[in-house]
């Protein structure tokens, strides 16, 4: 027998909450507009465009398919190289970057996402990426720009503690934390907004693996971390947008395949 | 202002419960054996090895990563043609394939899963796929094999109902349907593990996307379904296995890029 708490659990896990829904009352359905695809920048904040695809190296991440699924492994040891800026800028749109606009508030992405919502914003924190002062940025895939966020005092030891003391995930040459503005998603899907949420980080923190492994990078995704001190490091209110999944980047030691 | 129901299902996307939980009450901590990592099967029952990738076409999976990523989108129209079965075996690899077994209880796959756990058993209903007669199967790892589930009388319709009629889910080569044992993580996260459950089906959920892509294929991930229906379709009790993600696969229109 399981208890009350674990049946609850479990219930969220299960597409058992859309029959209870009424997607009358969703705000989409009440006529408001959709919130914005991208949380707004300061104007003023320092910007670094990043290089688009047509601007790589050709061999960036040409890896064959089979070899980045094959290889993908949890990474925690790093070299301690920098990450290029054309690999930086892999990454983020291999994770969120925009293909198409359709309308104001919606965008495809290169992931995909319950009804092209999109819930997340990416922060990473910067130590060893070419020509990138060490920092936290945030993504604009608008843009595809990243946009300081703020300067971290010993980022290193910063984040580390914010992970539970796991270390490998203040030595990563960058360290990716996706967001969530729930209110996105809900706006559309109401309570059941949450389940999708879930399933959508996982399909974008599976294309950091494997573009990673592309680049001779890897990662290893983290979902324990204090959430309040990681909100708090990014300067996130907890409530409207908080921090959701972890993903340190480094290039990989030669010694490990 | 969010009401307490929008604030509970918030919570449940963060890693506030961590803080809550007693992990000395676990099972793994209190010494009971991990669950098998496969549900056992019935050994009179038919079963269809799959080649494994040494068998394959050398080109099989051999997309660029890159090229995979930019291509993939959500495809709902099939052209109808069968997958191969090295196709078939190539998708099952690349979403739950065991890469090496450690101890009796847990294995690497070629995806990651939270404290290795694997929550998930991957059934088939299968229409079109070379040298396999239409019925629902499953998926074993361990032997790279699939198992004679049982036929399912009028299974187009019957999967479009369960999916609340999205035809497609019908007209698909096969259909993928993960189910959850939400035992195998609770075991070692006791409440702590359904949150991680969402985000690994959808990193097995990412990599059919890809892979599909790669052999001229493609899928649409589908998180709205019939929960009672879908499980009695599949035979499954809906507590302590129940389906969580579906997605159906099928050859890709010539004219769909």
């Amino acid at each position: 027998m399981i208890d009350d708490r674990l049946r609850a659990h479990r219930l969220f896990l299960t597409d058992v909450l859309r029959k209870q829904a009424d997607f009358s009352q969703t705000d989409q359905n009440k006529g408001i507009p959709a919130p914005p695809l991208q949380k707004p920048a300061d104007p003023e904040a320092t910007r670094i465009s990043l290089p688009g695809p047509k601007e790589w190296p050709s061999d960036l991440g040409s890896m064959q398919l089979i070899e980045a699924i094959a290889r993908r492994k949890s990474r925690r040891n790093f070299s301690g190289s920098e990450l290029s800026l054309e690999e930086l800028s892999f990454l983020l749109w291999a994770t969120q970057g925009i293909r198409q606009m359709i309308g104001r508030g919606t965008a495809l992405r290169n992931v995909p996402s319950a009804g092209a919502r999109h819930s997340f914003e990416t922060y990473i924190f910067i130590r060893d990426v070419e020509r990138v002062p060490p920092a936290l940025y945030r993504y604009l895939p608008v843009e595809h720009e990243i946009v300081l966020v703020q300067e971290i005092a010993d980022m290193e030891r910063s984040l580390s503690r914010a992970a539970y003391g796991q270390q490998f995930v203040g030595h990563a040459a960058a360290t990716f934390v996706w967001a969530c503005i729930p209110y996105r998603m809900e706006w559309r899907y109401g309570l059941t907004a949450h389940r999708v949420i879930l399933m959508d980080v996982g399909h974008v923190c599976q294309n950091l693996y494997l573009a990673c492994e592309s680049i001779d990078a890897g990662t290893c995704a983290v979902a324990a971390y204090d959430q309040e001190e990681m909100d708090k490091l990014i300067g996130l209110d907890g409530e409207e947008e908080f921090a959701i999944y972890v993903a340190p980047v480094g290039k990989r030691l030669s010694s490990s395949n």
